[in-house]
């Protein structure tokens, strides 16, 4: 049985309460519930930080086949979780919840995209899901 | 039946036969192949073309309930894509076969992702079954 | 009788069916029979097309005594209708139905604006009379 | 019966007697009387200043159905006049004499299109009527 | 015989007949005369379009031992003409009849220069010749 | 008693007739009234000014124990009045009625800032009694 | 009785006893007594960190009236602190000791700034102070 | 006998009573009356405006052999005083007091340098008898 | 006895074990008990972390005679360790292990650079040796 | 019978020795005995130096029919070599053995080429003689 | 007797012989006859070369009471002219004999001005007596 | 034995006498016997040029085990001694006396640094004897 890390970045433990206009209105418990019974058949964990040093512990650390990372503010600031995310040998994927293109002109680039396996962008929080299929497709 | 449409953009006939290291090794018609058989319960169409004025047309005549766009060199330098994918009123959802923002500067910004659904980057030719995945599940 | 060409670029034979906020209600054949009822006294020719090569066709092959060009999302990438308009040798009057400098950054540039007689920028589709009239007080 | 007033700004009261390369060899006092003799069926009130604050004091100050406004060389440099415009609750049309974008570079950019109604540029002193007509067929 | 491709861009079909003072005044039908009497141990196939697509479609299907490239005003904004040149595995020669580097700033720059085998700019239509030249060279 | 002088820049004087969404719904002179009212233990002078000119003369003749100084659109562009305030010995605190930073960015520098004593922005009209309270603690 | 919550960022708990000619002679702890004097009638909770995640942390579960934040270094480059921000409800007011504008070009742009309820910069010591009367202020 | 016109643009009113260190201690009248007595076989006329609008009126109005213009802080800053002086057909010299690369960014570079007949900066206030000297030798 | 501390930034824990190609392949544990060997004549105090804050505490806590840092990818992004850099009185040696300018542009500049008292970079992982020996010579 | 100058710039005495991936495997002396051998019916002389003044100098000096300049490293600093290329009267080809605008983005921009006859880039040392044929040709 | 050091910079040395409408049509040599014919109270020495490392020779030696210098196209790309300039004690005069900041962008800027005592542009050949002039008056 | 050579740029040969609280007081003869002698197994050979052209042909014509070079002002400017540098087999180290990134922005790169071997900066004339250590060690 595949197991997959989903790590989520600061202000991400905020879903469903603040701003749900951006965000959506279910917090990240409520969909990691979904996405464990949609992908019964694989090992969904879990960890979130608004602490960036955390982010790379948790990336250093992982023992898993695939990594679905949304590090939040820090996609756009954090060479030190690129360096994290280029050290890791399974396959990373990159999400984000809005389409960080369409918003302010600092989220546009993202110093973790060049580094990553592939990024999924804009699909909501649905785009977790996503990340998943993509690591499961990638697996087989 | 859904209806979905696969546009892709210029020198992507070339899949398969050329520059295999970055596009693969696979032509698209194959790839159509397994996406038919995959997706067996949606009609898939597909267009391809060179030229910029018909990638547009393309789009503006499109009934499709979603349309998965990969529109090779013109996705950085072309605002009339852009604006005509604005016109869509079905979910576009934009695809690359490369990590854009691994390779030349000048790829690294995409005019057309700010007015997409959602983007998948990165995944090779798989990207393509992503975003047909990323159509159903918003259609559901 | 003055013969004026009319020529749009990309996306604006959505005149009037798409995004009505910014390009307006009518469609542009309404419109066109607008204009020749008020400039009866000149042959108002017409084209349209998605395509730059042939809006650079279209400049070559005109033999009007003056051209009213909107090149829609091609204002802002194309050197090459702009070297067309160069080569023009009656007067050229650039209209655009939006102010363009109040829009997204990257349309706040013309390519085409420093070689074209005149420009028409702002007055929505009334645009369109503005450079006939301007073509008419330059042909006086 | 309409009244529009004409604003120019710095330097422009030297029309007609030097640069008429550039500005036309006709002194604004003439210009306005043609105005006067083709526009019979409106009052055009007109104002020159060579001071930033008295061409604000004048768009603060007017009561007219529309503004033709020529701010010259603080076209380029002037938040303050922008903000004046901002303010204005009528039409204000932008006029440039020469071809603005076909100038030196610190020329093509205005700090005041943003904010008005429409521009027209490069037709030479014909570009006072042009704007007139836009006011005009703007409050049809 | 060794064979080789010469494409022209947008509105260089009109050589000889417009703008003679950037041009030259010859019309490219009589430059390809001379060059094919010059160089009548081998076959030059000449294809001239203003359509970016066009040119691409002639660079994927090009059968050639080399090619002379001139792409008009598409050198400075066109990816798509650049990803197809870099899909060709025979020497791709850059042409441009003018110096373009002592021209506007937005010619200063070539999309296309790091994908061929080498640049011939500003000998006027004699850099056609050159480019032959260095193909059979290279060929040798 | 202090003496404390307010000067208002261009625009300043259409506080609470227009725009009222950005600056708010009072007038200056019952803003100013307000203010009297509260630090009824000092002497507040006021002036404002659409010139330049007229703010550069004001810095320079001021004799007072602090100024609060909203220089409008001139924030922005004068170097001017920026060499006026390094010339005034007593403390220049700066006050912006909107949160600059958060609005166009041209709007975001202020050529004044770096030769102030202090930064008061986006508190609404309140910023005015904030800037007398901070020269007040100042003059403690 | 209002909660007010003073935030200070990386090294200000250096306050007072390095680099004095920057960030004035006194601890923190002592301003912090001054300010509860100063302040009797609402309650200030102070809390400091050089760890960005745990300035996030604290702007999170922040249950307060008010937030005063002095974010140091973590200014310019945090947009992690900054999403923080925007997700809070109550006033959050930015203050800087030295004034930003006048020091080092990568001092003068704050992330923080665009969403907070306003700014306090350049005063000393004393703009903590300015800060909790801007929030009572607010308040009232 | 020569007339010149010597013009001081804003804060320059200041010099001999403030900033020393970098306009010098004495007063421009006394400077004034030093000049006149050294170039007694010329006619000096004098005017100093802390107003754009004035320095523009004063450049238009002159009828004399030659202008100094020191145009402080709007040289960096006025389009429109170098549009006036465009437009002046006496040889102008600019001059600054300071070495002006030698401070601030925004003062190295100057609107008007382009279009005057040359520069004389550095030299204190004797940069004026040099733009005195130089407009002689001219004249000769 | 000299004490020096060496601080190692993120992700310089995995030295040795991933990346050997840029970071070298043996572990920092090795590296500092060749160093201590080396440098028997001084005490070696060892502190490596992920976390940016830790860095901050760990430069604030510091009692040494000086302090040899690698911040790794916090060199390029922290303006709060540079201030933390700032406040410490002994010598600080920036260390790289790699040539950071012949690396990605944004590896390029480092905030740090200006506030240490010197940088050795490039020397692989005898960088550290290098900058104890510099710290040694300057306590001379 | 022509005489030509063939003028190589730093760094080029080591053709052959070093860098052959770059530069090629043969000497220039080897490669200019072949350019005797080929066009033996011009003299051609050759100067190498790493001197940018003696580039100057050979510039100035010489009395030929044309010149083949390879400036080596100074193409992309030198003003002054740019500024005696100007005033040489006779044809100045400029030639790179390497395709610059593939390498390193400081080695884009040639400050040399827009006062040459013509560039001919990339085709290795072949370079040298298209450079002498474009000379002959040009002299016919 | 005061000892003055006239140093020409690259390309001087054909004054009067090439592009006569940028250098004026007299040779320095001629021109220096002048300057000593009007300045036979001071001795002037003259060093003209085109090797950079010469004019920090001469800088580096010269024993004189003020140094006029135009270091040509050094002066837009040499910070080791620069460094020189800044080590000599005596005051160092710049002079151009163009406006440079009326000629191409490359030009505009100065590596040399902010450390002189000050600068003389655009007066032709006359800006060397100037110089003297300025040095002369300096050593009053 | 080693034998190492030692580059000095432009200007370096002042060291001592001119600028000390830059350069130190030291001039780099007695720099270089003490060199020697903390040295003695090694033969240190030394160079100094104000010409950049000498500078290269020192690098050309070292037969040495390293080089420790100081390229002054040519650091920043000269693509001609990065080429010669890149050229050579042995290490090369980079010395600057001063911490170069906390100087003038113009000084913030080195064109030299991504083709050394490694850098030292800023630890006055110190770094000389740390670049001997770092080739020292490097060849062990």
């Amino acid at each position: 049985m595949k197991k997959i890390l989903i790590i989520n970045g600061p202000n991400l433990n905020l879903l469903g309460t603040r701003e749900p206009q951006i965000y959506g209105e279910k917090g990240f418990e409520a969909i990691l519930e979904d996405l464990r019974r949609e992908f019964s058949d694989c090992t969904l964990e879990y960890t979130q930080s608004n602490h960036e040093g955390e982010i790379i512990d948790a990336l250093q650390q992982s023992e898993h086949d695939g990594i679905v990372l949304n590090a939040g503010g820090y996609t756009h600031t954090s060479v030190a979780i690129r360096d994290a995310v280029s050290s890791v040998t399974v396959p990373v994927i990159e999400v984000h919840i809005s389409n960080i293109s369409a918003r302010e002109s600092f989220r546009h680039d993202s110093l973790i995209s060049p580094v990553v396996e592939g990024c999924v962008f804009g699909f909501g929080t649905d785009g977790y899901a996503l990340g998943i299929i993509a690591v499961l497709r990638i697996k087989k």
